[in-house]
């Protein structure tokens, strides 16, 4: 198992996958929320299940691999762009931009009524999800890329919908393991907490550590 | 901070709701695989992101409320149709439907390459996100419905994306607090394993337990 797929690709290709996909999860991510929220006539929806499926359509007429994977290219940098959390291909990711700081890694985001859980708030599991891949993407920017062994999740009080940012940073090193906290806040403080390692797995541990290039987020 | 709307809706009103909007979340979701493998041209992504903004502002002409939240009927049954794993009109839930036995709560579900995280597997985080609501769930059914305080969650293997299982059950009670255990399975086995404790919010506790009426997922 790596499914890495290592290709050639000029910077102009990159650009130009995503000036032409990216904006199709973008307009995506809106129509979640329309899905949500609207209360338009039987009739209304009806039209827009039939718009909808004809640009399914329109799109499955050519379809590349079973999924996205991560396309890591020459230079060593790498497109993990159908991830679920930062995927610019993936209408479900919101998606989250992580900046890289000499000692922590951060995001600042908006989750709409898309990832809810109880009413007006952030679905618990969605703040799990989001701490997993700034855990998992702060180990690879320390130079301790791996997979989750155990993520542990504190929820010290409700996270609303809207406005949050998240960070993570490097706690402790022992040989293979990467020891992460991180946590989820809004204006008035941390909300949510987590802990856990990640493990490089044995079959990557003959690669030279890159942070752009081994991702298993 | 309750978000919880009580409202006098009849059996049919509830299916017309499902069968006018539900087939919208539907394609959505066979749409959100289609945004992460299409290789159409660039003129057709541009034609196809036209069309789908008109149907974005087709369904945005009438919006209801900027959250679906939780529903509660006059009957105690409660629809949660925003919520981001189970939510039948959220095209970011899979959905998952969970299945209530006497001593465990369970769903089985097929995950596409829009919960990828590491190339060809389910995100870590999705998995965490998934054990949240079945754990959550199963303490609802269990007469013990609360928020999630903690959730701690082990990857035993990688979960691969495709058709999986996942359940849970209670562990232990005291007082308003309800220890649940869970896991997600592949054909193979068990991948992921995880522990949480869920607590009644203290507003919550002078409202009778009914497992169908208190939702906190």
């Amino acid at each position: 198992m790596t499914g890495f797929i290592p290709e050639e690709t000029s910077d102009e290709d990159v650009e130009a996958e995503r000036t032409t996909y990216g904006p199709i999860a973008s307009v995506l991510r809106e129509l979640a929320e329309s899905s949500i929220r609207t209360q338009v006539s039987p009739e209304k929806a009806a039209e827009a299940v039939r718009a909808l499926e004809q640009v399914r359509d329109l799109l499955n007429s050519d379809l590349g691999g079973a999924s996205y994977g991560v396309r890591i290219r020459q230079d060593g940098t790498s497109r993990a762009w159908g991830n679920n959390v930062i995927g610019v291909r993936n209408p479900l990711a919101p998606p989250l931009t992580i900046h890289h700081e000499p000692d922590h890694v951060w995001s600042e985001f908006t989750l709409g009524p898309q990832y809810e859980g109880p009413p007006t708030l952030v679905h618990g599991g969605v703040s799990s999800l989001i701490l997993d891949q700034l855990l998992g993407e702060g180990a690879a920017a320390a130079g301790h890329s791996g997979m989750t062994a155990y993520l542990n999740v504190t929820y010290k009080r409700p996270t609303p919908l809207g406005r949050l940012r998240a960070e993570a940073r490097l706690d402790r090193v022992d040989g293979w393991k990467a020891y992460m906290v991180g946590s989820i806040s809004d204006d008035e403080g941390v909300t949510v907490e987590a802990e856990g390692l990640f493990i490089r797995p044995r079959w990557a541990r003959t690669i030279p550590e890159d942070s752009a290039t081994l991702r298993f987020d």
